[in-house]
């Protein structure tokens, strides 16, 4: 039977993230793996959000041994297709939100959900409140190409952007790189349709202008191809076609390794490359799978909090949580302004 | 010493293509080669214009065996780094005003450039002039899909787009699959965030009602994974998220093949692989890689025009002025209306 543990009992020493058990296409089994897999590290206490009946028999199922978990009860879900405003309204004792409460009374430091993208975002911005000059919180996601991690941002938050909000991406960006990963002075570039400062719709042209002011390392417009070169330590862009590049970078890499898979499974010469080659195959898309930083970053509120892909398994949860521990370690939430 | 034609013995029973010399990275020797390999097919007569004696020393570095082209002497070269407008305007002997006027004129039934591509929709416009029923051109790019062709438009020549004029690509998309491809009733997907009705910026959240009423095959939004999966036939978009999806494409692909080849490359055991997996790198590559299909249709006007990418070779222009044969014969331009 798995030791009970109440969220009564803190252990104050450790790093608290709260954990919505509940959200993601694997929930509540893969989430619950994901917790118990970064609760291995001695520095952090992992806070299990969800049905405490549900929980539970989760735990047993992965054979827990009794540490670094606690359950907060929380008995309703909310769906993927829920509509996020009304679902944080109606059902205030969701994972969701009874999560993001835990960070709002400082009972955890950071919050991880691979559910509603909506909801977490519309429960952390109502809940949590907005940084100061932060017009609308962004979701930023890491790719890790091989000249280095680069912050994508808005990935999907705001599909509609005024210019100033791509300013603030930009101050929020580059908090972001210079806390986490110790990048002094983080180029900014501008996604666009070419470099030349005339180029874009509206709205990027004249974010283009406000970002040559803004005190911020302002390299100037990027184009898509230049994303895997290196360019820029942050890329700026509206929550809609950051949204279409995150995607398709998925889509392109599921195509290559079913392309690649489909040659090498027919042919039996091929068997010591599939070998050599399959985690070749495996990091580069990686590179395009920004869950192996564990998630997108929710950057403007008042606190850490993390949204999983839907399609997050263990290991993402567990990476999620990492991330949520080294912006917490680093400061970020505080650092953020926009 | 290459034989020398000229423009006033047209042959009447052959396709005529106006090609523009001077444009593109490796203009004019790689320019020159294409129209050459183009010629090879005895329905198709390429008019090569540019400066004549560049052209013709070209034609001699060839070894040009004198038939299946002819020249059309342009003295004047519109540079990628040149404003469009000023350019038509101030250089009318340059290659592509003197190509575009062939068209004009009836002396040719296509035109392909792989020069400045403003230059080209520009001076396509003004002297061509739109098709009924169309505000404004949009670019369009084939992506070769294992599950079949897609038509991806605009991607590049309208960065700020109205919702109608996405409902005219609409059309225009739909006109050319179904008569270039043959495919009965095309697809019409809408390049969005999101799959629902309520996903997308409002130009695209407008744009998805009124193309529930058009008389268009509209399937709905399409994200940018379902892309490789042949989900629809048209993807519509405006020119600034357009571009930024090839663009990133080719990056990826970029960056896919220096990582295999460096991981090929570091290791003997590989020799085997390298031969029976480059091809199908290639093929991956060749699938984000839209000059396949010879570059970027240009949609809309009152002609058949392609507009090569920058670095095309040889090959490229070669299957650029396929392209334009394939519209001459389909009667492309004659079916097009927004």
């Amino acid at each position: 039977m798995a030791k009970k543990k109440e969220i009564k009992k803190p252990d104050n020493k450790k790093i608290r993230i709260a954990l919505d058990v509940m959200g993601g296409d694997y929930a509540p089994q893969e989430i619950i793996k994901g917790g118990l897999l970064a609760s291995q590290d001695s520095e952090l206490e992992v806070l299990l959000v969800g049905p405490e009946k549900t929980v539970k028999e989760g735990l047993e199922r992965c054979g827990y041994s009794g540490s670094g978990v606690s359950i907060v009860n929380a008995s309703e879900v909310i769906g993927m297709g829920d509509a996020p405003v009304l679902a944080i309204k109606t059902k205030r004792d969701s994972s969701i939100v009874v999560g993001i409460e835990l960070l709002k009374r400082g009972e955890a430091s950071g919050f991880v959900s691979a559910g509603n993208t909506g909801a977490v975002v519309t429960a952390a911005t109502l809940t949590l409140g907005k940084k100061k000059g932060v017009s609308r919180p962004a979701l930023g996601a890491i790719f890790g190409f091989p000249t280095g991690p680069i912050l994508c941002l808005d990935i999907g938050a705001n599909a509609e952007c005024k210019p100033e909000m791509l300013v603030q991406f930009a101050h929020m960006g580059s908090i972001y790189m210079e806390k986490v990963f110790g990048i002094p002075q983080p180029r900014i570039g501008l996604l666009s349709n070419g470099e030349e400062e005339t180029k874009g719709c509206k709205t990027v042209q004249k974010a283009h202008k406000m970002l040559k002011k803004a005190k911020v390392n302002f390299i100037g417009n990027v184009e898509g191809r230049d994303l895997p070169r290196g360019v820029a330590d942050v890329l700026v862009t509206d929550g809609f076609t950051g949204n279409i590049l995150l995607k398709t970078g998925e889509g392109i890499g599921e195509m290559l390794v079913h392309a690649l898979r489909d040659t090498m499974k027919g042919n039996p010469r091929l068997n010591e490359a599939v070998d050599i080659l399959t985690p070749v195959v495996a990091s580069v898309i990686g590179m395009l799978d920004y869950t192996e930083y564990g998630g997108a970053l929710l950057l403007g509120v008042e606190g850490n909090v993390i949204v999983g892909h839907g399609r997050s398994n263990a290991l993402a949860i567990k990476n999620a949580i990492t991330t949520a521990k080294r912006e917490v370690v680093q400061g970020v939430a505080e650092a953020m302004k926009g």
